[in-house]
């Protein structure tokens, strides 16, 4: 179901640019988990959310996950040929498309978080979504994270800036999934808050389980090169404080969430699940 | 009075990433002629508007202009070094600071856009205007016409092709000044699509007079290096068709655009002015 909402609103016919749209749903159709709708529409629905209003969202927020992939594999960034066993964007269909591929891509998240306009909504929630979906992807959020983890490449990272770019390259996204699900829904600014603190919580937990399996496991089961941290002498959680920290660290985030969790009213049912499910996670 | 309020705008202290934001403010304060911004706040006062909702506005149509100049830059794409005299952003910052600083821009330029949902405004007219602004930057404006002349680089291109390219790549973010400007001013949808037409009528001329100027212009009038065109071996208009008709073209699109002015209530006098300056530009 997730899918067929970001199917559907990817660009239609694009005349001359039909390269350029071809690019673009090669990028966002790659696959992947589809964290961020998922937990935005999840927590919609625990603040009682049932309308379609979520929908261009969901579909919006994974379009600037997928810009980023694009954007950071490039050879100026990550230099990389490969995602999820496919070349990556650039790698397929050239340099300059890659960047312009990822350019279209934010830019059409926003015209899709925009069209929620159109619908039976609270104009005044679809506007404050829309800023906090900016704020999060933007200097304050995502590429403030990718900038600084560009900029310490080679360098000592000290265990401040480590949290500040774990925070804001991977905690950002998760933070404005969980804060539009609950704006939209009507919740209060105390609860939209408690998701803000949840979305951040789980964002590192997820980072440092990620920094746990590069040590642990396998190129089969991670479906791409274990040991990549080692090789390109990054400084992760895991150099910094051992793997047991690591999953220690790991379970106390995920006990916080699960603390505020219990703030809310409503089933978190789905959220009780998926923490488990990203403590253990091998993939 | 347009320069304040660009640099107003601008993002704040950046913590760890305040390289990010230098690179940034870089790029938007390297100059130019605030064409955008200018036309955007002209056409809000030709329909009575008064309010300073506008002002988010003008700043992001200008930080999206800024940002395709700092992609179109990059190695990958044009490959620039100097623009307006000075290294360009990624020159002078390296190639990954100057993808991310282009995506920041546009990030930013949606959460300063937002940003007029805080103030005094109808927020149905401020959704109408972002809903634009995504519009004719993306795969069906700006994006998609950088797209097609990029990938027409080296090959015939028809007419109909170069028509798309400056519809787009150049027509699409004038088409979206004044249309924003009218939306915010609560202009009716025939008028706002009457401005559309002027702010297309206007991005075409001005591209056809750029192309002109490549051929009679000087490197120190121009500012830039005259002859790239040739050098480059690009189709324009002035290649299909020759200096004569260029010139008779950008006249006849600045008589249709007066004749568009006309069917608006209001003082156009500026505008008359900026097509009179238009037609004879030396730079």
């Amino acid at each position: 179901m997730i899918e067929d909402i970001i199917r559907d609103y990817l660009p239609g016919d694009a005349s001359w640019a039909e390269g350029l749209r071809e690019a673009m749903n090669y990028s966002v159709l790659a696959g992947g988990k589809r964290v961020r709708p998922t937990l935005m529409l999840e927590t919609y629905r625990l603040f009682g959310g049932s309308g379609r209003v979520i929908e261009p969202f969901m579909a919006a927020i994974e379009m600037i996950h997928s810009y980023s992939l694009v954007h950071d594999d490039l050879p100026a960034i990550d230099n990389d040929e490969l995602r999820r066993g496919h070349p990556t964007t650039w790698k397929k269909f050239g340099e300059a498309t890659g960047v312009l591929a990822g350019d279209a891509l934010l830019t059409f998240a926003f015209e899709t978080a925009a069209k929620a306009f159109e619908m039976d909504a609270d104009p005044a929630a679809v506007g404050r979504a829309i800023g906090v979906l900016a704020q999060k992807a933007g200097i304050f959020g995502m590429c403030g994270g990718e900038y600084v983890d560009t900029a310490v490449t080679g360098k000592a990272v000290s265990e401040e800036q480590l949290y500040y770019i774990y925070s804001l390259k991977t905690g950002a996204l998760l933070e404005c999934s969980m804060m539009i699900g609950a704006i939209l829904a009507g919740a209060s600014d105390a609860d939209i808050e408690t998701c803000r603190r949840i979305g951040l919580d789980l964002g590192l937990a997820f980072q440092i389980r990620d920094d746990i399996l590069d040590v642990i496991s396998t190129d089969e089961e991670l479906g791409k090169p274990v040991g990549s941290d080692a090789r390109n002498e990054k400084t992760t959680y895991v150099t910094i404080h051992g793997l047991d920290a690591a999953q220690e660290e790991v379970a106390r985030l995920s006990s916080e969430a699960r603390g505020l969790l219990g703030q809310l009213d409503g089933d978190a049912g789905f959220f009780g699940d998926f923490i488990k499910k990203l403590e253990t996670r091998r993939n």
